[in-house]
């Protein structure tokens, strides 16, 4: 499989999907070795990437900082806009244009929407293109993101027919949040897949994706009762209030009480369904939940890196000696089922 | 020896204080050569740490990450905590259990008293524990700072007894000084040593320690006349005045000048005592002294990122390594005397 | 040859500089392939390197990062000195000297004038100095930054007689910029060379440099018409208004469209001439310009990563084996000629 800069979740089709997923879970596997380890860190130990995160994101940013290193890959890291030489009035490009020329991949995660498919085009009509990753942009896109959460239904409904057929809520501020809109647009690529979207109202999933769902014939219907919706759905995805996006304090009339996951909550959900959160979460699920089997935002965490490993390794297309390596030392069945 | 969390002073017994003292000076010896350096880095290569410091921290933090370094692991940092996605209202458990799923050790190093205890015991909850090393919590805790003190102590005093038996003099805030506090704890350790501790009225040792001291039998004074403590003390331990913990403006009353070591005062001192400072000072020491022979306050910063290493190694399971690679390279006497 | 501090560009000669030049040329060529970057790479991975940086700047950082990760030097970082010890009221020698204590080579850039050549001394009078080189301080110095300018005329005019009998146009705020001051010293190693400085009134070049000029007889002349100048120049070396340097808005005055490379003026131009940049750019080169042939910043930046290779190559005297292992792996013909 090929694969350049990664952009958009719209990108990835059904076949790019399952190999993104098997393979994620091939390098988890190999990782847990001393020598799988030394060879996953041997196979890219001569690339540089370069970590360009003037948006603030621990979490992302760690994620694919750890995953760089699994590779072997060295990194090189902005964090923080205002230690850039951008004061000296330099525009974005000329700045991205100079730092490419030093490294093998640009991650970036930024405020504002598209800058990632610019900053590729750009790189693209240079003579020295490099991939760019595109870890986040404003309110548009967070494609890593939405690989992680497919990766994670995938795991979990691996002995269960996988992801198609299953029924899939997503819960809390829809409107505003990225990573329900990216995880929307992948599930094109599932049959008969259902979605139900709990929110209270003002704050539902926007008309454009909605228009996208039908032109797609996936099934997907809105509500504001999480009580009613836990006993049939597969996968729960709960969401925070975006309020870092209010201009006029919109948040303030968000009951978030309705749209939190309580305790008392479980005895309603089924037995094998499970519990998802991109995280950072605030009240959105009782940290008693935490103990629960069916609660997969921890590893769900753990999957992105598995993930961003895989994603980066096929694009410097080493994903092939991986594979075969672990064919190897490993039996298929070992390579399925790898733990948490 | 086994050894998981690092989180305070008083964990430590005079066994794994000998043992981590003898690693220490082993690991530098190890270090000074190609092979060994190599041998060094190739232990921990397939690790990764985390460094949380959201107290600002050069030094420390410097020492831990180079430590890191030297056995091979990569490393994280969050160093600046408006950068970190706390902003989005996320708990502090939540956040070290999320960064915690990247790696395979903790480092931090925070304002508030007992943060290190707690996300341990956070993370021994659940179903991938990783040690967590305390850098320095508030005002209570810094054990490694203790330890490579300690370590300062054991070197200068190899060949002439040990630390047991010896006068300690220590100079300046101890009220409000927790290195001095961590080192006090550690005193348990040693047979026959004297503490005399030098400041002014007001900025004192606190009574909770020197009760410890008194239950323990310790030999403790106290004085504020520096000069008169000069001729009979084996180390000198000078620190600074805490003015970061001023509530209202407590340091104006500090005589400073009294609480420090003049170029003059050097010909008090005996001809084999060694002056420590856990740095950064100020005017604590005349900067003519440093040239002393006597001046042990460079090394003791050289020092504690030896003792990290060694501590590191331990809690990985990788000194019984170093310990046999050193005794076939090696001879005993080679291994004690290893210079600066 | 023997490298040790690298302070101000004055102290290069002839020899060094060509020897220098001739090396970036080689690490570049042999990084290339696989097993030449894991050679470059295991050359120094037992060093550990601090980048001082408490002068924003990305580029410059980002380079000498790069440049040592090529060569398999592990980094700390400081970039925020707000995040630095330093607030607790210590001195920038003893910061240093702890650092140094960490470390084998501290790269550091300054707001302040000579502070890396009294870091240096300070080092130097320890008993365990380590190489410091100077990235930058104030206004004063930015020596690497010299050698990559000297290295791009060097490879552009590599096979047009060398830097000898150019005429060298530099265009832009003068009087502020430390790029084209550096630059100018190191004029002095050439035969030859003629010097035009473009500049508008009040931003010419100083009156001390254009003494040094004249006492080691480099021709140069000025004027403020750079459409005359294109014809008959062989480099063009524009650069920004240094803004940051205002004390009473001078730059007000600075009619920067007068001394901008515009789309037509490329006519004007040389075939064979470059155009050359610092980088930060504004409006000085209008980006139509970036895809001519003669359009050399980009490349001059990656230049700098290279030379910046191998200057540090040669401060840890392993240039040697560098151009041992490219002479048994290439011919001298491939070796000159790498390509972009």
């Amino acid at each position: 499989m090929k694969l350049f800069h990664v952009l958009k979740s719209q990108q990835f089709d059904r076949e790019r999907l399952d190999y993104l997923c098997s393979l994620s879970t091939v390098v988890r596997k190999v990782a847990k070795s001393r020598a799988g380890s030394d060879f996953l860190r041997s196979r890219l130990s001569h690339r540089r990437a370069m970590l360009y995160f003037t948006q603030p994101s621990t979490r992302t940013f760690l994620s694919f900082l750890n995953a760089c290193q699994i590779l072997g890959i060295q990194t090189s890291e902005i964090r923080d806009p205002s230690t850039s030489s951008e004061y000296k009035g330099e525009d974005l490009k000329d700045a991205l244009r100079t730092f490419s020329s030093y490294v093998d991949l640009i991650v970036m995660r930024t405020n504002r929407e598209g800058v990632a498919d610019r900053i590729a085009d750009h790189l693209d009509a240079t003579d020295r293109p490099i991939p760019v990753i595109n870890a986040g942009s404003g309110k548009d896109q967070h494609p890593s993101q939405a690989l992680l959460d497919v990766y994670t239904l995938h795991r979990s409904f691996q002995f269960k027919g996988g992801i198609d057929g299953k029924t899939i809520a997503m819960v809390g501020d829809l409107a505003r949040g990225r990573t329900v809109r990216s995880l929307c647009y992948l599930m094109k690529n599932y049959e008969d897949v259902r979605l139900v979207f709990v929110s209270p109202h003002g704050f539902g999933m926007l008309p454009d994706l909605k228009e996208f769902l039908t032109k797609r014939s996936i099934a997907f219907e809105e509500t504001d009762d999480l009580r009613d919706v836990l006993p049939r759905c597969d996968a729960l995805y709960m969401t925070r209030v975006q309020d870092e996006h209010d201009v006029d304090d919109e948040s303030h009339s968000f009951d978030a009480d309705r749209f939190t996951l309580h305790y008392d909550d479980l005895a309603r959900l089924r037995e094998d369904a499970v519990i998802m959160h991109p995280l950072p979460r605030r009240q959105e699920i009782d940290r008693r939940i935490d103990g629960d089997s069916r609660a997969m935002y921890w590893r769900q965490a753990r999957n992105g890196m598995w993930m961003r490993v895989a994603m980066i390794a096929t694009i410097f297309d080493v994903a092939g000696e991986i594979l075969d390596h672990a064919a190897d030392v490993y039996t298929t069945s070992e390579l399925r089922d790898v733990g948490p």
